[in-house]
């Protein structure tokens, strides 16, 4: 199986960008399934219905979210009606409104298991997440009831996402990180099976301080004051993701790589014959 | 002007990696200057006199630290002695022994400004680093006292270290972060002319968290207790920096490419003809 | 001298305690200086001039600030403009408004040395909290030029409030800690003669979650979602705050004792003859 | 039933002041039940068998710790043999070795529940404290299974503990705050019924940051440098604790009160008849 993940969405330029290559790259890449983080895509604060409905026309099949999941007040009710759009999977029991995981179908039969976790270190303490993705695994075993399983581990510090990387081995295809919205340069496999990446990056401009027009943010470390509201950066965005490709007896991941597509950074696409 | 900056040096791994390929390096890219984080070059936790010196005899002109700077006491009295060896700047006046930053002298004459500072979002607080860093930098002017600028932001957010590459565009010839001991894939030239890269990556084996056996560290995430001390990884370590080219007449960037050589990880080497 | 100086005020319960009851004490206490911290004066959140206004007409003298100084946008005019309020003295030189510390005189002449310092732990950092204050309690020699000389040190972690206690002991009249909203019963005069109390408590409704209506804070623990915003707690407020009487000759602590007013804290009144 | 709850005993000093004058707390209060937090019973750092047995012998009926549990490796079989000491009871099962709550028979036949949980903000994250909590109080319903129930919330933020105890407002006896060593003067009865503390403070000499000798503490902030190890502060201490006399028809308070005996700090001790 041949799937993408793009990392998080920020505000119109990121959202342009997969508007405009995502259905190229579908085919380019023969992709079976795409995941999009989207936890920024409303003006680099949150979803709507709106943007969420600009990713799926753009051609993403599920989107997932992170620690922005509610900045905008909407998002509760879509959640409830859109299975494909994912909160973190580890809120606590009876508390969020949605889902954490989901299990799709592809049109040719095959399911892809996905979920939504948000990490700890230096960020809201939601549910254990090392024990959280481990039920979810477990409840959809990877090459006997899911033919693929992708983990969008949303969170700060590479050490616990390196972590819940290696505690996965062997038993999701992919574990791929959000949130710090620059993407890192170690997609590998690990040694059980898993591609690994600790951060897709975002879908944004990089001319900017992580999508955020660059003279707020800067003032804000200088000074400690605030002169206004953060805002998205509107320059052309570079669409940050990982290639997949598993291994349909298993699962296990067969091929890991970066894309990279438009703005400011270096470009990626893997060649696929 | 040839720069190579390498990211964390992770234990006997990580100075292997380099003892084996610096030398290589250094003529294939023709360097004309080796800067090497080393803070976790001595078992994972800090420096001691014999890991810096098989840095130095590694290839490399000068040392960086940052928050581990000194969890080997015999530190205390290197970085006094050792000029080439550079603690983080933004410690308090009259506190730490050592330097922050040193302009040292090619055989040619040309001279490099280097300095390390510690960034402060989820991080113990040293100085300001934002000013600390533009008073270093206005007291050696790029192009003017100083041929190249290479600024370690030694920091966990990338919020923080994308700002301060901003805040330095234009005045430096790079600006590289270090820390997380994870390689992004953002390496470019800013608007004003300085090279930037989120993270170098650690020279370390990246079979592992973040450079130490795995095993312990996944427990600790999982159980919170502990069961032995963290231990470097021992695999084949990948060498993860990045390399600069500057313009002698200004010392702003003219080109930039991350590094990564040896185990686990993607290789890449830049080319130079 | 006498002394009082209450903790943070939230919303209009805190201004109306102190409405109610700071005339009385003025009087029962013989008190010559009041000081009010009213960072969560206006509504919980920051200050405004109408806010201040009305502390002022109960009989502050100086009213300090912390992290939500400028919650309220027109509280950046305010301190620019009303030399009685200040922010923390520590924000970088030439960013925040207004003044850190002022050297104010009382009707007979003596002068009392006010500074408001936020620390650092678990907080946002602005500049070396001990470093600032050192310079400040330089400025204006206790005994020498000030007769009288207290600091509000907001902060969260008691080890840091304590160590600047410790740190300023025996060169400031009165070392109180702010922010926490909740007083300790620490009171006392420390070895070199400074006064010190880790936290003054709030001026508010106890009956409440640190200040703000119970239900809307449990509930974000409790599922880590918001279902409303924060209103500050209604109910009969305590003025909490602590009593010094310095000794005029050298400026350092005879006498501290806190103050615990009204509401449903158990109430403390220092007894004055 | 009357019970007394005492704070964070560290090193020699607090381990001393409880030796002295525990004995005779309980003949003059007519204790029934003594509970104390010991996680830093051991020179500042853990809990040893030795220290424990001097704990017991001065009259302690059960210990609680903290995220000092296991700073001494001895404490680890410690827990797993005595089920008088309760380490946080929000660890993942099957991870701590250990008990995290214990219901206590009185020789006359009541009973008391008592647990210890680590809160989470600015601290490590173990399980959800609230549902932890939660749960243990619905596992001996007070007033039905316990005569009288203790909560032991260890943690740093007085939102996260004043929260816990509106949390459990009428479900539990008592819900005291411990670990940042300094009593709270907001000892009262919740309009549930729950007597409340958000801090018992330490048992341990207050001469000191935070029971430590000041020295290192105060050179640590102020020069982000370590020049020796922490020590436990050995002046006279003061024994911090809550005094609190229940219903025994309903479990819940009747009435609460501080104790502060020896040390520095102004002394309190509820008189009874
Ligand atoms: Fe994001
Ligand atoms: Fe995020
Ligand atoms: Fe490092
Ligand atoms: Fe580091
Ligand atoms: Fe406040
Ligand atoms: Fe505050
Ligand atoms: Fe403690
Ligand atoms: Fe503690």
């Amino acid at each position: 199986m041949r799937i993408a993940f793009f990392g998080d969405v920020v505000g119109k330029a990121g959202r342009t960008v997969l508007a405009d290559e995502l259905a190229g790259l579908r085919k380019r890449l023969s992709l079976d399934f795409v995941i999009v983080n989207a936890e920024n895509a409303a003006g680099g604060f949150g979803i709507t219905a709106k943007t969420a409905e600009e990713l799926f026309d753009a051609g993403a099949d599920v989107l997932t979210l992170g620690n922005h999941s509610f900045d905008q007040s909407e998002a509760l009710g879509l959640v409830e009606r859109d299975s494909r759009i994912l909160r973190p999977c580890n809120y606590p029991e009876g508390t969020a409104p949605g889902r954490g995981s989901g299990l799709y179908d592809l049109p040719d039969g095959r399911r892809v298991l996905v979920m939504n976790v948000l990490l700890r270190l230096f960020m809201e303490s939601l549910d254990d997440p090392f024990r959280r993705v481990s039920e979810e695994l477990d409840s959809a075993p990877l090459g006997a009831v899911a033919d693929a399983i992708v983990v969008d581990a949303h969170g700060e510090a590479t050490s616990e996402k390196s972590a819940l990387g290696v505690y996965c081995d062997g038993r999701a295809s992919l574990v791929v990180g959000t949130h710090t919205h620059i993407p890192t340069a170690d997609a590998r496999i690990l040694p059980g099976g898993t591609g690994y990446q600790t951060d897709a990056g975002m879908c944004g401009d990089y001319d900017s301080v992580i999508g955020m027009d660059k003279e707020e943010p800067v003032s804000r470390f200088v000074t400690h004051m605030r002169s206004s509201r953060f805002s998205a950066a509107s320059g052309p965005a570079t669409a940050c993701g990982t290639f997949l490709e598993t291994d349909d007896s298993t699962g296990l991941a067969r091929r890991i790589e970066p894309i990279r597509i438009g703005g400011v950074l270096a470009g990626h696409e893997p060649s696929v014959s």
